[in-house]
């Protein structure tokens, strides 16, 4: 029944216009038979998915996880779980046999494994096409540069003397960047001189040098896009990071005069748009002190700077990534408070032995749990089932109110009991 | 490590001061170990296990749920669904073996075996003496009435006689319920004369009488409460009945005067309080043209009236019932938006072939979905992942904003088409 359903309904035009990349089995839907709706496959199953599929649960879904491990944050959550390699095309194709549309907790499937899924009729979301820009510093930032975009003035660089010459040109420090795989800080160095790089370069791993741009702050411009090609815009958003990890997202962005922020907008927009991204991109944005937007990264998937959409928007980015690959019309993007504010937990150095709650630092997690919930009634609590490492992302905490600084310092101080289990 | 643990943090004293019944083996934590929480089984798999599950998930866990069928909305989701009878004993048992504490997504597990659990040492939120009020109309009533709670003029019957000798004393038509097991409009039938009652009569089912109440308006009011004693109150809302089926929630209820507001609220914590109920309680309120409120019915789980709390509260009932009966502190009750409309999703006539999605009266329900996104794009859905049957609750709408009668359009606007496929 589904071949014709869908012909009748979605015709493949309606994709093809758009330009994305969807197969020749586009039509070939799998659909679930007890439900009557389309199956979404995710691989990964960290946070994103796990949160992605509380999303799945309310549209009708039970999406389907492609895991590394059964003890995955999503794995622990989802009734069908596949466990395999995201980097072995036999894993990913066996996967997606059974699902309508794949897409990604992550960046690290090979852009050419993806490609060869959406070549064997796959429809995969968003495309290869899209998604080597969120995997390539490099490619990304060439492409953005001939659509005009601006980033921070960059150089690849494969020996130190290419380094330093960079240097010389932007001045010290330099950031210098893994081309693909960084995430969370990692992969990411702040260059001095350059013979301090020396052995980063003579790893081989392919290196971007960057000018550290002078900033006020990084902004987050979250957007979706459907293969119809429709687009929606969230609140701009500033993001707070430590050790290059976003601690802190405060929605919207304090004190963002509308021109800016409409101008963060309309970039993210245009980007997904001309990279024919399908599901929701983060723009990291650094502002700079004459009010200029220079892109920092991107990202083609649900992204720490929007977990605060959870509550603090009528559409959560879980959702709208579930509706944009659904080719669904996306959802209202409007704040549900005037005040959001999102504080990432992280697993603190006493926390490795989650089995110890009777210890100097403070309390074991569910004794932690338990006493923020008696001290911020409205703080809104995820965690996201992983083992607590230092400085790992295990959880966050959302609270909305009136006041942004208000709001900030009730989800701050939780999320910090949280993670060391002190009382501020 | 989980028996010190909990004994340090949570004394047994907590539990048994709140007079509850926890059995000897409450400290006999099973704990997740991947988490370091405890686990919630929930016995039933319908669509409140599976919101119940949306919400567990941000609390860390993996709530277990004991189905009767893999095919059950809840089973579709979850990660660890045990399949079994929930009249079978040893069903029960076994399932509760791996849980820290029980709870129910339905009144149907007979009182006898829920007590002998919690004899056997299982915790069990509510407990068996709280939760036999839910189960029994008879016994509610004559509890109520010891409590001063008024309801309406109700009597035992068991023979067309003793209706008539009812009927003749508080008028006609009377509302005859069958003292166990109803739900749903299931279980109750107004009669215009005693003789038209004479095949329930005959049919042996324990029967109630109940005056047919001169009502303004159906009012419900959902509390919370813990085993510690904690009580929390949600606004009180309005519900719209149709053959004798809820079809929508206003929350909060329109034109309600904040002292009767109160006052129901008030009676709710003291039902809760008084008959020992651990996790959220709905009692079913009947306002009559003097201001007067009587007690209809009570639920001891999350209930249809709730749903509106998912996104248009602080704290859902969902989560609200996982914290009562984990005994963690009770989340914030304050409303989410100003107004908020819950309108549910009923299989239509035409519904029962769920994959033909050309006819006369609409599309299939993936079309259904599409449409209703685009039309109404801050309408929340929720699909419970069960087969469409006529009359069936297969999901509900809410939606949020600043006028309740603007969103009560759109809730019931969009729940019909998703009902019906048919737009308005």
């Amino acid at each position: 029944m589904t071949r014709g359903t869908r012909k009748v309904n979605r015709p493949a035009t309606r994709h093809a216009a758009a330009g994305t990349a969807v197969g020749a089995g586009s039509n070939l839907r799998a659909m679930d038979p007890r439900t009557g709706l389309p199956v979404v496959g995710m691989v990964g199953a960290g946070q994103l998915a796990r949160m992605t599929y509380q999303a799945a649960i309310a549209l009708g879904q039970s999406l389907r996880i492609l895991a590394g491990s059964p003890d995955d944050g999503a794995a622990l959550v989802a009734a069908e779980v596949v466990l395999g390699d995201h980097t072995s095309y036999a894993d990913l194709a066996g996967f997606a046999a059974g699902c309508d549309v794949l897409t990604f907790d992550h960046e690290h499937v090979p852009t050419e494994l993806v490609r060869k899924l959406a070549d064997e009729g796959h429809a995969v979301c968003p495309p290869a096409e899209a998604l080597r820009y969120a995997q390539d510093k490099q490619a990304m930032r060439e492409r953005l540069a001939e659509l005009g975009v601006p980033v921070p003035r960059w150089a690849r660089v494969s020996s130190v003397a290419e380094l330093a010459a960079f240097g010389t040109g932007v001045g010290w420090p330099v950031v210098l960047k893994a081309a693909r795989g960084g995430y969370d800080g990692k992969g990411v160095w702040v260059v001095e001189a350059a013979p301090d790089a020396a052995p980063i370069v003579a790893s081989g791993v392919p290196l971007i040098a960057e000018e550290r741009v002078l900033l006020v702050r990084e902004l987050s411009a979250l957007v979706a896009r459907s293969p119809y090609g429709q687009g929606a815009a969230w609140p701009v958003v500033e993001t707070v990071q430590a050790d290059g990890i976003c601690v802190e997202v405060l929605a919207p962005a304090p004190a963002l005069p509308t021109e800016l922020a409409e101008r963060a907008q309309a970039l993210a927009l245009r980007i997904a748009a001309e990279l024919g991204v399908v599901g929701v991109l983060a723009v990291e944005l650094f502002e700079t002190a004459g009010g200029r937007l220079l892109v920092n990264e991107l990202a083609m998937r649900p992204h720490n700077s929007g977990h605060w959409t959870i509550e603090g928007a009528r559409t959560s980015q879980f959702e709208q990534h579930l509706r944009a690959v659904l080719d669904y019309p996306l959802g209202s993007t409007t704040l549900a408070a005037p005040a959001v504010a999102m504080a990432n937990v992280l697993g603190d150095q006493s926390s490795g032995d989650q089995s110890s709650s009777d210890r100097s630092r403070g309390a074991g997690i569910d004794e932690r749990v338990h006493h923020l919930m008696a001290r911020w009634p409205d703080a809104k609590i995820h965690l996201y089932g992983k083992a607590i490492r230092p400085g790992r992302k295990v959880g966050h905490v959302t609270v909305l109110g009136a006041d942004l600084a208000e709001v900030r310092e009730r989800a701050v101080a939780a999320a910090r009991y949280l993670s060391g289990g002190v009382l501020p």
